[in-house]
């Protein structure tokens, strides 16, 4: 283990004097970064003779440095990508050292001690009650699968249907609803599960990017006889706008009719460490399931997704009793891992950087994080709002902002949809900023999808004066691309 | 990342003097270890505010060492759970540090391109042709849910029916074929996928744990038309015996029936490193799908797994569009991600660290050590079928040697499974070896099974002594549970 710092020190001094100081991400195309990677490694074959530990990792680092992501620049705004805690970065190395795994008492004692605390902490933090557990999983989108399995195979039951035994064959047509926004996630893990996409009834939302509780009741009420409702998903913290689902009506909606709620608070749940903005998530408490990311608003490095679940014996379905792993002798005498929540049977001990952080920062700590970064958005917000070249399209709900270069009434909108979507890539292909995409529909029913940029910011050590150069260079970006645009049309 | 070099350097120094030095595992029961982590990290709450990072980290880095696992021990031989080499633990932290994630170019360019090396790589060791594509995945149970879940919307398809679309209820009765020994994951894929576990048809072994090729062939002829055979799933590597199903046999009733070969070479796939070992798994390139987890016989942290497939177009099962993530002119000017070929959406370059020990350590270096490993488990085997208090079980294939204490024809079998278990209980209760444990048929019909007890040898640095002294460990807690089981029956 002391090895590793030292051979870690050497790559790093590498790393660190490759590094670019001219924006978050390469100059330059994909290309370019595959050759670099060429040089670097060599023909893509495992290698007869090795070069030796420290020459391997300097190698890698000083590629990973010059042609990688700086999310610590102040220009990286794009995705729901924080950089990491300092304390989470170093308890993710105690956890590759120990190499630790959760699945069996004797493959990670303490490990698994640390997955219980974190996990009770999270529940706690989320309001559920002391039938809460939870598991940590290797993402938001595999927390969503997760969850959506528990419902399925719950709803199954409760008609009578072991579905993990019989498959999903034996249920009449499942149904899953959840707003037009929720995360595509949550298609993709109906198609995994067998439920099949067309499983998937979308519900419309209101102005403000949330689920209209009284279209989900009506689209419950007109339900026939041959379907079976499966889950209602609700999204606390949509990807592109920060907007959270109406929970309490929702939560009411679901107990109504008897059906599974899943929030996937992949986005939202860090809200929940800030004072000024754990309101937002209200209602949370009334969840089934709840799909948790700190590798999100929480600082840590992927993954660290959690799923919680209102009550520990939805994890039933999952059970299993394995000879070689989890004799039964062994359970009844506490000998307990935690193969029994998870489809993972070796898993990493991602609780231990968790664990670290909340004691490091605590509560406070992290909620000023969160602040911080909830205030650069305002902060964008009101400057894209005072910018008559850019039109704010979402305001500053969480951490991020939407809008469009060259929104004026006059301006054609196919263009538009051009003009922005080449001066995201322009700043990509420069370096020098690192800026989101969308396409947002306007709030009219024939309103057609619109390309518009956007900015994810969560890196707290950005100030006020970062958010403004990067405003000035999305202006110097947008002007180039649209005179480029008109000269195309000339 | 120069601070997570000191603040890990602090941590390490508090672990090593929490180490312990009497065994691999901690002393007393699962519940000593659960206070212990109770006084560490405090009530299961969110802590108000925080101690900061260096206290933080110390107070897990040194009950991690006191109550965890110390896979570096020479007596820890219970899972396939390898001390983790220092390369890839640092190489982890590079990893952890950069936080760049594969699912899109401006998420982690450098990252993407190292995974597609490393794949690249490891479809070129397994003989896959230049068509072959994978994935790392965070677990071998993911890696054969995938191959599963690809191998069942291809056979969909070849039916006209897309699954993904429609769901599983739109296909006949499902069936998979796997040996009686497969992994317990495939029966949980089958489950998760919407199968259903009755999916599974198992196939009879023979003698050496292998299937039985004309067992599956028959099983195949008799298949009713009401049946759509999803996928026959081959061990590379039984976790026990280590035992490799004959591929080529495999392979040839899979092309005859124009089913989907999905090769769990979780466990095997590491002999092709050694030149020795590397011709057991003859046959693995006819697969259409491959697991391989290089936590296991690679020496890398968890989780290290991937699936590799024979044709890059069996992902189109995956693909998708997300207008946030990857709209279609930046996929056509070259600005890929790997989102396509993932359930996950954020992912961890897991790849970094396998870069990094293939290049350090290179293929001889690697063989190596899967020599050494399979060395000590050959001088087990020899020490052990010496022993008359011991019963040799299985022979070792790759790195494991199952057997049994006191299975002298005169014994009670039962009260054998009664010393067996408890054997291997007393050791781990006294922390002064980890062994595995299991049960095991007899090759009869009508043979019950037994427990047995289980060496999973992935330790290079341990010695033929260190394998010496504990098998003389194990002979020691036998006969003290031996007088006990008997005192227990006078």
């Amino acid at each position: 283990m002391a090895e590793v710092v030292t051979t870690l020190a050497g790559a790093i001094a590498s790393a660190r004097s490759a590094r670019r100081e001219d924006g978050p991400v390469p100059r330059g195309m994909p290309e370019d970064v595959l050759a670099a990677a060429a040089e670097s490694l060599g023909p893509p074959d495992v290698p007869a003779d090795g070069i030796g530990a420290d020459a391997a990792l300097r190698r890698l680092a000083t590629m990973l440095a010059e042609y990688g992501l700086d999310l610590a620049h102040p220009r990286a705004a794009a995705h729901l990508q924080p950089p990491p805690l300092t304390v989470a970065v170093a308890a993710d190395t105690l956890a590759s050292a120990g190499n630790a795994s959760l699945d069996t008492y004797d493959s990670g004692p303490s490990a698994i001690a640390v997955e219980r605390w974190v996990v009770r902490s999270l529940t706690r933090l989320a309001g559920l009650g002391e039938r809460a557990d939870g598991v940590l999983t290797p993402g938001g989108s595999m927390s969503n699968l997760l969850g959506l399995l528990l419902a399925r195979d719950t709803a199954g039951l409760a008609r009578g249907i072991d579905v993990r035994r019989s498959g999903v064959g034996a249920l009449r047509r499942p149904v899953v609803f959840c707003s037009e926004l929720a995360h595509f996630s949550v298609h993709r893990a109906c198609a995994a599960l067998g439920l099949g996409e067309q499983a998937v009834q979308p519900v419309a939302v209101d102005e403000h990017h949330r689920m209209r509780p009284e279209a989900l009741a009506a689209a419950l009420r007109g339900l026939g006889d041959d379907r079976t409702p499966v889950a209602i998903i609700a999204t606390a913290g949509s990807t592109d706008f920060g907007s959270v689902d109406p929970l309490p009506e929702l939560a009411e909606i679901a107990a109504e009719h008897a059906v599974w709620l899943h929030v996937d608070a992949a986005y939202g749940f860090g809200a929940l460490f800030s004072e000024r903005l754990s309101e937002r998530l209200a209602g949370l408490e009334l969840a089934d399931s709840v799909t948790v990311d700190l590798h999100k608003l929480g600082w840590q490095p992927a993954a660290t997704s959690a799923l919680l679940v209102a009550d520990a014996n939805a994890f039933s379905a999952l059970e299993r009793t394995v000879s070689y792993l989890n004799p039964a002798d062994d359970s009844e005498a506490g000998y307990d891992g935690l193969l029994g929540r998870s489809l993972q049977t070796t898993r990493r001990p991602d609780a231990i950087k968790v664990a670290a952080s909340l004691l490091a920062h605590g509560r406070a700590g992290l909620g000023r994080m969160v602040d911080v970064c909830h205030e650069l958005a305002v902060h964008a917000q009101r400057r894209i709002a005072a910018e008559p070249e850019l039109e704010l399209i979402s305001p500053a709900e969480l951490t991020t902002v939407v809008f469009r270069y060259g929104g004026g009434a006059h301006a054609d909108p196919d263009h538009l949809d051009r003009i922005n979507s080449d001066l995201r890539r322009r700043l990509l292909e420069s370096g020098v900023a690192l800026i989101g995409r969308t396409t947002v529909r306007g709030t009219r029913p024939d309103d057609a999808e619109r390309v518009c940029v956007k900015f994810t910011l969560l890196n707290q050590t950005a100030t006020a004066g970062d958010i403004d150069e990067l405003i000035d260079r999305v202006l110097l970006a947008g002007r180039a691309c649209a005179r480029r645009t008109e000269e195309g049309a000339a």
